[in-house]
């Protein structure tokens, strides 16, 4: 039993996994998980495609990398503090790659318009990193590889009306996490009017 | 305390609210938890205007009713169960109004491109709804009242850089709620290739 705050302020990006498999068991929670996100009209425009194959994986790992090492990295230089940047690199690099299972998240434009599928995919992904959490799993929510979204729809196989929108590694964490930095509330809520404080 | 997977079970949209006032200590771990999801670069681009004004909540469920019946609910016709229609076109029309806290949530464009902001946004309101839940709130989430997007910033003073996503009322249910329905994981999940079964 996993505690609904915990679960919350445990959630964090995972960049480096194990070497150990994840249960398909595991995984039907996290997928069922995502699955309970609310939706327009409740259209469940939510497609998961589970990637264990090697290649797959390989590819996407390494489309992944080409976006880093293309302009992502010199993008990031002077945005991420030092550590961040570090450890994204290695992510970006190598450490997704390592992850036993990628979940490649998409949404279904003829079951919503595109323009509306993130308010209705991004919340079930939210719930995929939460359950994950809870299991023990780590993981992160990564675009870099969509910049290259055709080769990604191509490996996989996607048909045109299903986009890819986000890739998550999963696996067991390398090492224990620590709880995430967060900005305050007094910065980010605002009382009836932008600007009056919470 | 709230067992995670509960919390997931029991959250679906509240369309009734009953006539009750929500306490700051608990929009203060709702918003906490919202603050809790991953952002690219750990930016945080979320913003939260809680609106309890009456003059502004009122302004807020008009907007929504507007798109409603200026043409939400004729594309809705037929592609709604009649049971579903009929709760949203109550909603629409009355029952979000009834709301005693209307959360507008925002994505800041000065911390990430426009383009990006919807995966750092989205996660954040979906931990805002679940922990709403966990709280026993009722909330759903909506987005008819952005078609009016440039009235909503108006309304709220928000500057440029700062855009509403989304509107989340929030408040006590006025009725006990069933559980979600949702399509079955062997609809959505797919092993390695799109159209494998999961």
């Amino acid at each position: 039993m996993a505690e609904f705050y915990d679960v919350l302020r445990a959630q964090r990006a995972c960049r480096s996994f194990a070497d150990r498999d994840v249960d398909d068991t595991v995984l039907d929670k996290v997928l069922w998980a995502a699955t309970r996100a609310p939706s327009a009209e409740n259209r469940q425009p939510w497609v998961f495609v589970v990637v264990r194959d090697d290649a797959t994986r390989r590819a996407l790992a390494d489309l992944t990398r080409r976006t880093w090492e293309e302009g992502g990295r010199a993008h990031s230089v002077g945005r991420l503090s030092e550590r961040l940047l570090a450890e994204v690199d290695h992510g970006a690099r190598e450490g997704l790659a390592g992850a036993p299972v990628m979940v490649v998240v998409c949404g279904d434009a003829d079951r919503g318009h595109a323009a509306a599928l993130p308010a209705s995919v991004f919340p079930a992904l939210q719930n995929l990193l939460l359950s994950a959490t809870a299991e023990g799993l780590g993981s992160v929510l990564t675009t870099l590889a969509l910049v290259h979204g055709d080769e990604v729809a191509h490996l996989l196989g996607l048909p045109d009306h299903v986009r890819p929108m986000a890739l998550v590694p999963l696996g067991w964490p390398a090492a224990p996490q620590g709880e995430a930095r967060r900005r305050p509330l007094s910065e980010v809520a605002h009382r009836d009017r932008y600007g009056r404080g919470w």
